[in-house]
């Protein structure tokens, strides 16, 4: 047929979420991708008749959607995984996580905990992630070489830790590796001002500074405990939101993680500042740090996309897994069975989660002229059925969901399962290999 | 070896979780089992120096415990699984399931569901579970064949449905059932009034006589919403738990199922008439009911154990899924991160759930001479790195787990993620069937 049109790939599948538009559901349709971008979504019968593919997929007992886009987490935590469970926030960090991160984390450590984080990520479906944790040049490195989509926010924190002396080095050093990525067409690098409480006023107003200059976002925890509330206002004579505005760091560059303990004027002010809520519900609960409002947040008009935040917190990086403890969760803080249903929630996953990190307009959505950030999800045989709603099983069933192949801009991750771009065997063992150092050279407390 | 022991078989595991010994994990460790019963739990030279077994089964990336018990089900609705999300329960109950089922409920739709539920259980790895649906005779007769352990009970309630005509029928077809099976070593059948608010004075004390003469359990859905406890005092001038302990309910043979509405005094009367209360996290969630104050329960001393209830209300029937929710849940209610940890959690879904059935004397724990009712589960190479705490990966990052065995009295259910007592491939046939024509012929509500 000589009026086809030459393309690289075409993706047949039995379901397609394209997310805009909202609420629905394609079948038997097929996306066309071209030079790293989707050029057409339209049935399979007119995509055979269109088009030419150098690769045709075909998937049958799926579902394609958007990549998943991971709002907040710490790759290179995954090598403390399960490490203390069953403590509160400050116990946690205080007396267990930043012990172990003193004695242990190097640029080793980074490369080798972030490879294990990005390899389930994409197993489990996630073309995107936003990070924060020290050596985020080695973050940076492993995201590009896995080929992943990713904010990687260079910590800031009052105190000298092993990959710096202090703010201003950190500073220095995260400005340099902006500037190594600036040009970079799947890497970005952002401000991570840890938390107000471990950030000085100086720091805080110069990091609000810059991020406007630089276009660069900032990645911050926030508002995560109602302890951090009140010391704030015990400290600062006002609340850490309030203190972020003053101090001009809320603009719609800025993404607020957690946000569990939020007033009326906090909801007024995220909104009026365009600031993004970045909600981390599995981690939230585990540490019982509280509760997001998730709903009305949303009614008020703020953005929020979720997080599955470290998984030394969590303990997994499943994003699916993630969407339906928000789902839950979100329905008895609203007190309203009708809060945030599937194709909501999928929403905030993918466009929300784009938006925060300000790249919805290259992804988040499988709409024509964005990359090609695509995963397919299998659906068990068994478990799965009857299917009455693929929205419903993605985000209620999605133990009988299998992320089979991963796509980010147009590249292949992941295919029928297998990873393309890194090693999973290799990865798997330096996993068990730190394993065994840190219980040998640090018995966990009891 | 003239002096070995001749067995039937051998299990050998990297990890077991015996449940008693509370939070005790043996490593390397292996299961003798011979007529039906676990005879030996021993290191694995040990083992091998004093058993021939008929066969051995190694488990290298394996934890093995006992069998999950399921302590509330309705396992014919996964044929509705998913049929109408994002509902409060009055609504999803009266508007939704109840037109639905009326339509479609009949012997051979609990059959098929039943199935489906069933296989659905056993790869997931559970052994036991308990169950409320019409035609329990079809659930009965599954759960027999499929050499699940299973608690049927059969639904008493005052309105007239396809099964049967009203209380009277209910509770006739009952007993002769109860007869039916009153020697198996696998099917116990209980009674099932539906709910407080569904069955009247009189039926409900003359269950309770019934219950204690034939010793049979009484499974009951209760005190499930802030709604049926303000009807009930409304109605009865009593909240719905007083009202069942003066008609003489309530003893150490009953299961209240749900219980998210509790005061002090509910608290007090469950701990002293000894009723077993099965917490059933994610549906509560799903349909906003509320939360059970599990670690409140289990400090006065009640007996919690836990269940998925449907998978139309849940909407899989995974119980390392539901444990992990029903841990994380339980943290918040509480306002502490320490409740309900990882082993406590696993003993919730073991022996918790044999005692509140009155089957702790045969399962629920992996000691000599009880049954051999054992799960295996296997680890992913990737995603379970690294493992610091093996009962953590079980409740806290299940999702990098996978049943692959199980046995039930001896007899395997499940070999290396193959079943043995059910054809898969037919009963997901069957589940795509029920659900074409259930769209088919009542279009959902949307």
């Amino acid at each position: 047929m000589p009026d086809q049109q030459a393309v690289q790939l075409m993706i047949k599948a039995r379901w397609i979420i394209p997310i805009v538009p909202a609420g629905r559901v394609y079948e038997d349709c097929a996306i066309i991708v071209n030079q790293q971008k989707i050029v057409a979504l339209l049935p399979v019968a007119e995509a055979e008749k269109s088009y030419r593919a150098e690769q045709t997929v075909c998937l049958g007992r799926h579902v394609l959607m958007p990549g998943l886009i991971n709002s907040h987490g710490h790759a290179a935590m995954s090598l403390l995984r399960g490490f203390a469970d069953d403590q509160p926030l400050e116990t946690w960090l205080n007396e267990h996580i930043w012990p172990a991160e003193e004695r242990f984390v190097d640029a080793d450590f980074v490369r080798d905990g972030t490879e294990l984080a990005v390899a389930e990520m994409i197993k489990s479906g996630t073309s995107c992630f936003a990070d924060m944790y020290f050596y985020p040049e080695q973050t940076a490195k492993v995201a590009r070489r896995a080929h992943m989509r990713a904010q990687i926010a260079f910590p800031v924190i009052d105190v000298a830790t092993n990959w710096g002396d202090g703010p201003d080095d950190y500073i220095n050093k995260g400005l340099a590796l902006h500037d190594e990525y600036r040009d970079d067409d799947l890497i970005r690098i952002a401000f991570g001002p840890h938390a107000p409480y471990t950030v000085s006023n100086d720091s805080l107003q110069r990091i609000g500074v810059l991020a406007q200059e630089l276009e660069a976002p900032i990645h911050i925890h926030l508002h995560e405990t109602a302890n951090e509330i009140a010391d704030s206002i015990g400290q600062h004579g006002k609340r850490p939101l309030e203190r972020l505005r003053e101090l001009g760091v809320l603009s719609p560059l800025t993404q607020c993680v957690h946000m569990t303990e939020l007033d009326d004027s906090d909801i007024a002010t995220l909104a009026s500042t365009g600031s993004h809520v970045i909600h981390c519900p599995e981690s939230n609960l585990k540490l019982t740090s509280g509760f997001s409002p998730v709903a009305r947040l949303s009614a008020a008009g703020v953005n929020v996309a979720i997080g599955t935040d470290g998984a030394a917190s969590n303990n997994d990086l499943s994003m699916l897994g993630e969407l339906q403890t928000a789902s839950l969760l979100a329905k008895n803080v609203a007190q309203d069975a009708a809060a945030l249903n599937a194709h909501q929630t999928l929403m905030m996953a993918t466009l929300n989660g784009a938006r925060s990190l300000g790249i919805d307009d290259i992804t988040g959505s499988l709409e024509l002229g964005k990359a090609a950030d695509i995963v397919a999800f299998e659906l068990d045989e068994l478990c799965a059925e009857p299917i009455y709603d693929i929205a419903s099983t993605l985000v209620y069933n999605n133990r009988a969901v299998k992320a089979t192949h991963l796509w980010v801009a147009g590249k292949a991750l992941m295919l029928s399962g297998h990873l393309q771009t890194l090693n999973e065997r290799d990865i798997a063992a330096k996993a068990r290999q730190w394993g065994k150092k840190i219980v040998q050279e640090y018995p966990r407390p009891s």
